[in-house]
């Protein structure tokens, strides 16, 4: 079995992501090839959430009568009681729960001992429970719904750190997340260097459009860049 | 025809029942083997729409030309009409909508009517309409989408008090409605006492669960509650 | 190739709709015979979303590797580009993107270049992307979702001004748009003003039996109106 | 309670009805301003299907632990049992079953003994059961799924004989129901005798057209009739 | 890592299963509560496919375009290539591939191959390719739909043998499925013995029940049994 | 207003695609950058339904009661009636219904002139009426559904010959359409050669592999080819 890693990201990278919109950094991804990287449906609950960091993940399939009991609960290696214990500081829990909006993935105890251990935050393709306590939580929850009925109602958790699918796109364990307050783009971890840095400059020139059109200019010409403002964006950028 | 209990809800049975969440509700009926209670994607207007009420319930069938004309609403036994001044003091209206969402199953001013006559909420499986202005009423609202148009373009009233649909789970008429920040809950109205007391209970014990997890704890002995967890819980309860 | 009309509209009838609910207005049309003028989904990105305008049309179709490159945007005659500097002042921009919600269909630049150029606002049948920056500009932005994505991942335009369909429903280029909180409504513009006038009729009316209903009046009788309380509220009018 | 007809359908009519498509028929049905009448999705299992009969309806909602139980079955007054008995001879059994495809709103033995009491045939908006016996039978039978589980995993049955809901179109007990190899329409009781005449006299025509495009005519000027082409069928058809 | 069981199941119950139909299997299984046991929409690409055989699953996720290239299709140890030589004789390949229909999960090269080495059929819950060469093959196989891309423009395999979701329902490896007509049942490897032996003799009692309904009688008093019913079967089937 | 080819296929190259499937032309289209070409959920009425043609295009949008009147069924510059008199012979006519299934686009009389006319066959990405007599002819047609209402009870046709969507898919007039038994690829007209050759090569390829994997032969070292098994197959294809 493969063993993903679990390393923090860099320091610096982490600031540079975190100063960049997933609406430029999924740009830079389509620009290398990749196309399918920005969870579908996948929502921040609180409008202010934001973090970035590597995947950790707990897979879920449908539950059955005998495999889904409240006995699993006690059971601390039963993959979603132990991912709370075991998912590392800084790393988001991104769990891929199908899709299912009939019952809550996880509720407000797990994630508030998530947020204790330094956990970075929640990201899953169906329901939370407890939501209105989890919205005002200071911790970036994404989700696609809310349904308070627990877990083990329609789903069952057979193992943790495998790739898994959250919200129609591949996720690596160690991947690189990024979450704002549009959604959630997954950067494959050996290009998440090089998509941050030309993200950087695109969102310097893109700031530099923005003052233009504010002052009422076209933007043919500007955007997408030409030679010609691209040189007037670097002159302005370097004085 | 069966007639339906239109009986309110006993005081303290109310009561208990707004201190509780649906999370919990679904908790404690899950234990009692019922699956499928929480109605899925039917969700408040305003978050802080709050309510426990029994059940009255209005049904909608798809609309056709010949029979839902605007004649109906003058006519005081068409049942979407009847509900507004029927609807006991105390209970919620639940309408049956199918999942129509390119109408309005009911608007503003019969809203405003049935918040008048001291109803408790209103909620439907389906659109509303004149939703800005539902949402800024003080008055419990539950609906999975907004839609400008006249219920009759879409749909047309057959019956008033008998067992429906709602959100995918079954309402019969005089069920235990719990409605807060996350949705609403169906508690069948024979047990609806003894799931609020094993409820009250369940969110005692979670509140103390709650208090050590803010102080750094692990979930595991504590969460789900073990014999020594649940003695600690009981000795700091009772002191 | 037909010529659509990009006239603006009459200042009057502006006012007029501005003080109507997209709620009326769809009833007003379906007294008319037309059942499907709402678009459903269709929401506000910011809830204070308000406007009525001539309906300036582009039109998108599934993206193809050979059609949809990054090199379009550069080209001034680019359906999607060229609307951003062609769409009239005043009208509104309504995008036919098939209900696509994994990319967005257009992004803060080119919204704060429409906003500038002083259109009246954008509705997507899709996503947007920048949603964050879009929720607080104080421009009416209609969507059904969010999604980081560039349009050109999955959308390729190819034409501007034709007939479009857009949230189920037909728009042709000139129609009256109407945004409210709680969406958007088509009027054909051939009847615009009759619909308008009999709307303002009809919300006088419905103003008169709130105000009833909040004394604690039945809506029988009154809503819808019988002979009786149109003359008391006809009276109450002009006096 | 409302008594819905269970009269049989006068015999010329039926005859007549037999003749004609479901295509003619909702082509005369939108020309008396009814645009919804044919069940979306709705499919025969069998393509030689076809009947024309009274609908006697059977209403199901969400199943819930306490009420769909197998003790249900043995009640000879549960709809879903009563209605095997019940269901007038000549008569079909329409089922509202909500779009349920995970369990089969019935199977063959109910089947066999409704096609043994002269039954003319089910429709149900949702899944079967048995389906493999069911499609070998000489009984037309129309669902849009086949799932193996009993009804009440999924389903259960308030009442019979009511106006429901199927394939997303209103069922009145008594309306009458034509099936053919594309599906089924609704045709209003009132209207069936007129709507059967206008079919008859527009599929002559387009038998006439047939020959005529099968000759290698223009559809111009034969589809739709023009008042020379419908000299011209009449001529031929009266010599 | 769990090993699962690759272990063949017994002759005789393989043959009590093979003369079994799903709706008697899911019946069993609700009776002894699983609600959750057969496959939504997942069915026989031909009439004639049947199959009882214990489960080898393979897991898909959604493609990404560093993952999913060509050259896994050179990699013996990718799980979709490996799985073709891998799963045992006897087994059915069941595929989790998230309802994916625009690419096929698998095609005619690799479907002959798993039938060249006694492999007992295949499920996936998605689509195929080359269709028309499976549907005319001699081989059980059960699909939502049809699509001719290959699995990697939209699918990527991580691994094999692992619990999975197919059809909405959990598949452990080992589990035995049975495939008919209809569609697909999972029965939990330790319970299929005693549900099997339960189904024969509810089998045998409904055909008894379709004799006597072939005769004209009701199905109350004897669908469900009574206890005199029963007796009248014992006797017959005894004598 | 662009003006697109109408052009036949040179009837080589027509004649190559028809020996080749749509899952080998989707994998040479993947190999060329490719990814979305087969109109998902797109199936032919008849199983032995096959071509290969242009596209010539109809567009629809959502109907409205002002635009979409029986009148426009006499107006031959009307886009529905006008496509079936003028989509060249040999053309196969493409229509984009947005994925309509509540009407048909077209019925038996259009599509038995433009069968009698030689275009090659219609494509729809919605449900076609009439489909009992459709799936009776000699004539290739591909949808998603039937349904027997006419056209513009839901859709209304404003121009013809645009580039459309249809499946999801991408279809520029003149673009080469190919479909076999499972449904319907999309071909760049500029590729079209390119993909076709390769296609023949592939084709010749796998019946090589189709024949060792009938001997036994495992497919690992032939499928894909390896430089042995290429050799291999070199040398029996050219002895």
């Amino acid at each position: 079995m493969t063993e993903y890693t679990t390393e923090p990201i860099d320091a610096a990278l982490r600031e540079a992501l975190m100063s960049l919109s997933t609406a430029t950094l999924t740009t830079q991804l389509y620009y290398r090839g990749y196309r399918n990287t920005f969870m579908v449906g996948v929502r921040p609950l609180n409008s202010k959430a934001h973090f970035v960091a590597p995947a950790y993940t707990l897979r879920y399939i449908p539950a059955r009568e005998d495999l889904a009991v409240p006995e699993v609960w006690k059971d601390r290696s039963y993959p979603q009681r132990k991912a709370i214990e075991a998912a590392p500081e800084g790393s988001v829990l991104v769990i891929d729960s199908r899709g299912e909006t009939r019952v809550g993935a996880a509720g407000d105890i797990l994630l508030q001992r998530l947020q204790k251990r330094g956990v970075a935050g929640v990201v899953v393709d169906g329901a939370l429970r407890d939501t209105p306590i989890l919205a005002a939580m200071d911790f970036p929850v994404y989700c696609t719904a809310a349904a308070a009925p627990p877990s083990i109602v329609a789903l069952y958790s057979p193992d943790l750190q495998v790739p898994v699918g959250c919200g129609g796109v591949a996720v690596i364990p160690g991947d690189v997340l990024v979450g704002d307050g549009e959604g959630v783009v997954v950067i494959p971890r050996a290009i998440a260097e090089e998509v941050a840095a030309a993200a950087v400059d695109q969102e310097g020139y893109e700031r530099f459009v923005q003052a233009k059109v504010a002052e009422g200019r076209s933007i043919f010409g500007i955007y997408p860049a030409s030679e010609e403002s691209r040189r007037e964006y670097e002159k302005e950028r370097d004085s």
